[in-house]
């Protein structure tokens, strides 16, 4: 097994209206030294055998982002990854 | 400006029916090694100043991440990262 992990993000002109919502809320936390919050996918694909990257851009590409307004980078990921919570 | 990057996923146990239906799509193009397809959350943090890890943990809890069925890691993002497409 291995893992493919595609992170599509909207591209830096779209208008991030969740992020901002995040973004606007946070004073209420106490936190004023944040510029901006960006809210956007993270999607693992799990390969039976070898990470196969071509098809996993393929399969970005076609199911998983908006090429008009969203972009999106690719990676192999090794495991296990350490977990924060 | 330093950026911290909050992945939030579902937990393991918890269903994820946006993406299985992304792998119930995948035989349509032809791809038949996908063991699983997860679909979660990417949040990019930008500081003003140096990245806040401890600031960011409790942005994660209290803004972006349900205990409940999600799960978050977090990391500081050095840049530029390599642009996929």
């Amino acid at each position: 097994m291995a893992r493919v992990v595609v992170d599509v993000m909207l591209k830096p002109e779209i208008l991030d209206p969740q992020g901002q919502a995040v973004a606007n809320a946070l004073p209420r936390l106490g936190v004023v030294d944040v510029a901006s919050v960006r809210i956007g996918k993270r999607i693992e694909i799990e390969f039976e055998g070898a990470a196969d990257l071509e098809r996993a851009r393929e399969i970005a590409d076609k199911l998983l982002a908006n090429p008009v307004i969203e972009d999106f980078t690719m990676r192999i990921e090794e495991r296990p990854e350490v977990e924060e919570q």
